[in-house]
C-alpha cells in the first residue's frame, strides 16, 4: 500500500493511492496515521474508496513523529566526499520534529544561512515498539518507508560549535513523503536507487546497497540504546553528491528547485526560499 | 503557581500545589498540560480545589514534549572538569523525548552500560511559539521552569562515534519535574542554586549565575535556527561535579540513589537500576 495524508497544513486527511495513481479517501476507515494506526495499518481495496478530486497538497505521511533520528556518513562514498572516516559504528544525531514538512512544501533557509545543502535519504517509519531487537527481527518493527530529505546548513552544523543538531533542525529542513509505502511493496530495502536533481541537473545518485549499516542493523543498534516507538522516523544517510562536497561548494539559493526520488517511494519537489532579516 | 501531573504512567491528572504543599486536583479546570494550555495557564486559587489524598506518583509536568533540546558545557567550571574549552556559542544537542520520565521514577541503565553519569540542570518549558526572538523578549516565551536531569552514558556519548545523542537518549535518561513553576515565582532564573547528592553525599553544587549563556540568550539563540513550540523543553547545562570529572571517575551502579534540587523548583529522587542482558 502507498498511504498518504492530503490537504492543507494542520487539516490533512488520510488517503491511499490506487492502482491508477489517484488518491482515495481513507477517512471512513481511520481517523489519521497515528501511532496506534501505524501498529495495525488497514488492509483495504483502494478501488472501493471515494476518489479525491483535484490535486491537493500532500502532507507528511505520518500524523505524529515522536522522534526523528538520523544516521550520518552511512554511505562510504559520501563519507569520503565529506572528508570523514568511514564510521565503525552508526553515527547518530537528531533532527527537531518541528523541522518536518510535506514532500513538496518549500525549503526555507533561515536568516543568515549561506550554506544550505541537500541530502536525499531512505526514511524508515517505525510501526511497532522496538527495544533490544536483533538484526534478524528488526524489519518486523517497520511500518513503511518514505523519502526523507535531510536538508542541512553546513555552517550551523559544522562551524558553529558542538553537535550537528543546529544545522539539521531548522524549520522545513525535514520534508517527508509523499507516501508511507508498506514493506510488502519493497522487496529489498537494501536495493533501492536514490537520486536528487538541483534545477534539473542530477547531483546525487546512489543505491541503498552502498549503505555502511543496513536498515536492519540501524534499527537493532538504536534499539540497544533507546526504545523506538510507532511514528518514529529514521533517516538512514545520504549517498554522495551533496553541495558541500563539490569544488567549489555549491550551496542552496532562493529560487533553487530540488527534485528527489527513491525507487518505489515516489518523488519530492521543493522550491528554496530564504527568510530575510527583519 | 507550582503545577504538576500526578497518577500512574499514562493516566496522569493535572494538579497544583497549595500553600501547605498539598496537591489539589485541577481536572475540573483543564484536561491536561497540553501545548494549548501551556500558552494560557489557568489562574486559580488552589485552596478552592479538591484536595488529593495520599501520596500519588508524580509524573512529567508537561503532557506532550515536542522536542527536548539540551545545552552542553554551559557552566565554565563544568567545561573545565570535562577537559573541554569554554564554548563561544551554545553547544546544542537533543535528547529523545522517549527518554523523559517522572522526577522520582527509576533511572534504568541500558544493557552494557558501564559509564552512567548524572547532571542536574535547570529546565525551561516553552509556553509561546518563539522564532527569531530577541534576548530582551525571550523570557516572555517561557511557560515555566522545572528540574531537568540530563542522565548521560559517557561511553555511548563520547566513545561510540559521532554526536552525543546516543549517550543522552536512553529510556529514563530524562527525569523532569516535579513541578512546572511559573515565572512569577522565580524572581531571577540566573540566581538559582542547584545540587545533586549521590547516596547522600553532595556531588554537584552550582548556581545558575555561572552559566556561560543565560536562559534568555539560549532561547534567543535557538530561535534563530529552529522554532520553539509550547511544550518544548530546554535543559540548560550542568554545574561541575559529574562522575566523569572525578579521579578516578565514579559511574552509576544499580542501587545508587540520586537526589537533585534546584532552588524554588523542588526535588527529584531516583533509584538506579540496570537492565541485564537477556
Amino acid at each position: 500500500m502507498r498511504f498518504l495524508r492530503y490537504g492543507e497544513i494542520g487539516s490533512e486527511k488520510p488517503g491511499v493511492m490506487d492502482a491508477m495513481g489517484a488518491i482515495r479517501d481513507l477517512s471512513s476507515i481511520i481517523d489519521d496515521f497515528t501511532p496506534d494506526v501505524l501498529q495495525n495499518l488497514p488492509d483495504v481495496d483502494p478501488a472501493g474508496l471515494p476518489l479525491v478530486e483535484g490535486t491537493p497538497r500532500i502532507g507528511v505521511p505520518v500524523a505524529h513523529v515522536g522522534k526523528f533520528v538520523c544516521i550520518g556518513l552511512n554511505y562510504s562514498d559520501h563519507a569520503e566526499e565529506a572528508g570523514m572516516a568511514i564510521p565503525t559504528e552508526p553515527i547518530v544525531f537528531m533532527k527537531a520534529t518541528s523541522a518536518i514538512v510535506g514532500p513538496n512544501d518549500p525549503v526555507v533557509l533561515p536568516r543568515g544561512s549561506v550554506k544550505g545543502d541537500w541530502e536525499v535519504e531512505l526514511g524508515v517509519v517505525i510501526g511497532k515498539p522496538a527495544k533490544y531487537v536483533s538484526e534478524a527481527d528488526a524489519l518486523d518493527h517497520v511500518a513503511g518507508y518514505c523519502i526523507a530529505h535531510d536538508v542541512s546548513e553546513r555552517e550551523f552544523q559544522i562551524e558553529r560549535g558542538g553537535n550537528w543538531t543546529k544545522g539539521k533542525s531548522c524549520d522545513s529542513f525535514g520534508p517527508l513523503g509523499p507516501w508511507l509505502v508498506t514493506p510488502d511493496e519493497i522487496s529489498d530495502p537494501q536495493n533501492l536507487d536514490l537520486s536528487l536533481d538541483l534545477n534539473g541537473t542530477r547531483m546525487q545518485t546512489g543505491n541503498t546497497r552502498a549503505m555502511v549499516f543496513s536498515v536492519a542493523q540501524i534499527i537493532s543498534y538504536l534499539s540497544q540504546m533507546m526504545s523506538l516507538q510507532p511514528g518514529d522516523v529514521i533517516a538512514t544517510g545520504t549517498p554522495p553528491g551533496v553541495g558541500m562536497g563539490m569544488t567549489p561548494p555549491r550551496y542552496l539559493r532562493a529560487g533553487d528547485r530540488l527534485d528527489l526520488s527513491v525507487q518505489g517511494l515516489g518523488r519530492q519537489s521543493q522550491t528554496v526560499l530564504q527568510d530575510s532579516d527583519a
